[in-house]
């Protein structure tokens, strides 16, 4: 079995022969030099965990619930970013945890960390493990030894209320199990992030992450009602008695976005949303991306608006309406930009909202190309990271980033970011393809998603990727852009935060984690 | 002229002689012993500032900018709570803030603060002035002195993003004046607090305040897109370069509602909003609260919802459609609940979310009452408390008080508030009349703004007045609601927000704290 970046090997897609073609053709990338071990051939560096520690550990969980067995290990030594995926095609022996322990309440977790702070052992809090930012990667820094704390223990619906809709949900469990599980409540939580299938509740928290549905139903951060968090210093329960408070700060701003270096994240309470009892589709064409964002801008700015509303830059239109067997051949990006609108509510709150916004759009040079785009896309909504195992075979660099802005300074960003990452590429002599898309929407800007495709410098792909994606963060920060609107910061991001909120703002952070975590264990290396 | 605790002396009203004779009949208030001193004859406390301290402000902020007038202090000595009124009233030497400075840029804040840390002087930042939870009272500790930092001097709008929809205001503009301001340029903000007439953008950031429009336009904690905030440590930019970030932790959440304990605010960026171009009303009448409260909370987690949406109970129904002349003489609480809406935006999103909300609330036993009662509130929306005046005069309690809290909990949180407040009062002897009503719609619950008027207990207004707080505040965690929906903390909701976010949240706050002031001489006695 070969080791597969993303989805079980049964979802695993080969290109079809006319794309290899294209990849060829286009983009120089060859198949030559590529790697790809399977998954029980990749090397791992021995645990340095000690015995007595080990036993420690195991007198906190329980024997069962500490490994040390290199597959374990393994498949908690990396996220899924390109770094992550080309690192275990390397041939290298890769660094991996040295344990992973699975604890089941929060006293246990409380007490592995304070039996780690004592022996001075780094600690990764590990959910779905679909970080594209090195989030849960091991950086040793001085520590001992490092150990990944997996969640997964931490998976039941505890208790649900259905008048004002709330839920409480471990912080294990992953988007499809809370999904099932709230749905025989007739509730459901609506977070679709690409990484839905494998992602968990704590992660999600963790990151601020946001899904497909934020039009409709917001970030996970707004979602959040209240958490429990775990830190060297004591169980916290983070929230007011409240949906909404002025007794004070709000620490859910502190702790929501803190990725594991300030404590875990065991379990959350979430506004979730009835099971919708209707859905309504219409995509749209616009001439191009400046017409399409504007009509997306006024509709949101209207106060009205889908469930989802996604816009496609020129590239990215062309790409999607090809099939994708047929990419590179089509007459592509004549086609204008494509527009994709969702309802999701009661029959009226549905079709009401489909009313404005179809009108607004339609006024605004929108040309409607119904239901068909929109229903396509919803079907394959989470496919896209399945492909990256195939475009890597073939010798391709397949990498997504993100930002966000304001609208105002939505052109200037997203010329910015296209040019650095065409220039960057073609330095090591390789045609690139940027697609761009805006999939989160707010009254005053919206995101930036590209996707990349280049052929891969087979030579030293590592540094042709970290060179971009330094100059990529550069220009992001240097042309008014958050450095993530959805993916966090993690280790990949970590240099250009102090750029994007100045030195004072990371100088409260560390003040926090001295106080909470004074010997420094959680998630090193990461986020400050 | 007499000290007013609100409005001009031309807004000043009387009650009238009916209203007179019913606080005497049933609430045994009698105006014998009621004092109403002149502005002139309150007297103050010496300024305990030393002459080189005055010289070292004058030198920072120039000579005209720093006043020891007893005037000028008295005015920034109180909020505008009962308390407050009454030590207005009180006859007693009241203490005050040595002297009043004003400072003109952040750097002239900072240098302000560096004296103030080394000199051990205490600084209580002020804008409207209008706390009702004593968060702008002089708290000296072991300080050697108090100033108030008056922000009047950040007074601009500083600029505007038509496309984006935002605005930095100076932190010192009243709401009335940010509105004519935001006019030129056809927005406005949307912050319709009661105390909208005075207070301003720093305090409504530094409280975490919420206007009458919330439903519409969102508390104003949500409509702030980054800010300025100056500390002993420097000065700090807060807020992502973008509405929406996952670029770690939001310390927006960390900084609004600090309450001037972490800094001075002196700049915010608002997301705002274009002046509506429709208008639409509509009351409805409920059976009781509990059906009225079902019907809102309906609406609000269907999405769709009005701008603004209030449910009065069944005694403040009653005393809402009578005319203010006749409160007490009417056969009240056989007219069930009054529940208002009102719809701005465009005509197309003013008229679905009407036809949308309407067709609920009519479906869950709302019968319309047409455009008169929301047309009525409107016009009187800022004027109740105006109103406390002439009741003080008259030998009445008249006190509000807020919370919110889950729609489960609703019933719960609002019998054990009612309850506790009819049992304290009424062991002063005094008959209470409490009114309630929910003004602040979330999808997952909802505020509770309670309105009392008793009898004073003549000879020891100030013992009638902080048991019954202790009491509801106690009430108000014991039963799962916020010690604060809008009000905040300050000094008087201090001792319970402990007791709602816990200890570890509190040592969190104060690590922060001492970061940035590690003098303590920001707001002392105020929060944490």
């Amino acid at each position: 079995m070969t080791a597969t970046l993303w989805g079980t090997p049964e979802e695993k897609k080969e290109l079809s022969p006319s794309i290899q073609k294209m990849l060829k053709k286009l983009l120089n990338a060859s198949s030559d030099n590529v790697q790809h071990p399977a998954e029980n051939e990749i090397k791992i560096a021995e645990s340095r965990l000690e015995e007595d520690d080990l036993n420690a550990l195991r007198s906190i969980v329980g024997a069962e619930y500490v490994s040390t067995e290199p597959l374990q290990r393994l498949r908690r030594a990396r996220g899924k970013s390109y770094p992550d995926l080309m690192d275990m095609r390397s041939g290298k022996t890769l660094d991996a945890p040295d344990a992973v322990v699975a604890p089941d309440t929060e006293k246990e977790v409380l007490e592995i960390l304070r039996h780690c702070s004592e022996r001075k052992i780094a600690v990764v809090p590990f959910g779905g493990g679909t970080s594209v930012v090195g989030g849960v990667n091991p950086v040793r820094e001085n520590f001992r030894a490092l150990i990944t704390v997996d969640l997964t223990r931490f998976d039941k619906l505890e208790d649900v209320d259905t008048v004002s809709l709330e839920a409480t949900l471990g912080a294990g469990l992953s988007g499809p199990h809370a999904e099932m599980l709230l749905e025989k409540h007739g509730l459901q939580i609506g977070h679709y992030p690409q990484s839905f299938p494998y992602a968990c509740i704590g992660g999600y928290a963790a990151t601020r992450s946001s899904g497909q549905s934020s039009a409709g139903y917001g970030r996970f951060d707004e979602m959040v009602r209240s958490f429990t968090i775990v830190t060297p210093q004591g169980i916290i329960h983070v929230g007011h008695n409240a949906p909404k408070s002025a007794a004070g700060p709000d620490l859910r701003g502190l702790f929501l976005g803190s990725e594991g270096t300030f404590g875990i994240i065991t379990r959350v309470r979430l506004r979730v949303h009835r099971i919708p009892e209707v859905k309504r589709y219409e995509a749209f064409s616009f001439k191009d991306f400046e017409a399409g964002a504007n009509a997306v801008r006024q509709v949101v700015q209207t106060g009205t608006g889908p469930t989802v509303i996604r816009l496609s830059d020129e590239m990215e239109s062309s790409v999607n309406l090809t099939s994708t067997d047929s990419i590179g051949e089509s007459d592509a990006d004549q086609r204008g930009c494509l527009c994709l609108t969702m309802y999701e509510g009661t029959d009226d709150h549905t079709r009401s909202r489909h009313e404005e916004t179809r009108k607004l759009l339609l006024s605004l040079g929108g040309k409607s190309l119904g239901e068909g785009p929109v229903r396509q896309w919803e079907k394959g909504r989470f496919g896209a990271p399945v492909l990256r195992d195939g475009l890597l075979d073939n010798g391709a660099v397949c990498e997504t980033l993100e930002t966000a802005t304001d609208w105002s300074n939505v052109p200037r960003l997203k010329k910015a970011v296209t040019q650095t990452i065409g220039d960057h590429l073609a330095k090591t002599g390789t045609p690139v393809l940027i697609m761009c898309h805006v999939s989160h929407v707010y009254k005053g800007g919206c995101s930036l998603y590209f996707t990349i495709i280049a052929g891969q410098d087979s030579k030293d792909p590592e540094t042709q990727w970290w060179n971009t994606k330094k100059a990529v963060c550069q220009a992001i920060v240097d042309n008014g852009g958050t450095v993530s609107h959805h993916h966090a910061v993690g280790h990949d991001h970590r240099d250009y935060l102090p750029e994007e909120i100045g030195e004072t703002n990371i100088s409260v952070l560390c003040a926090v984690k001295n106080h909470l975590d004074p010997a420094g264990i959680l998630n090193p290396g990461k986020l400050i």
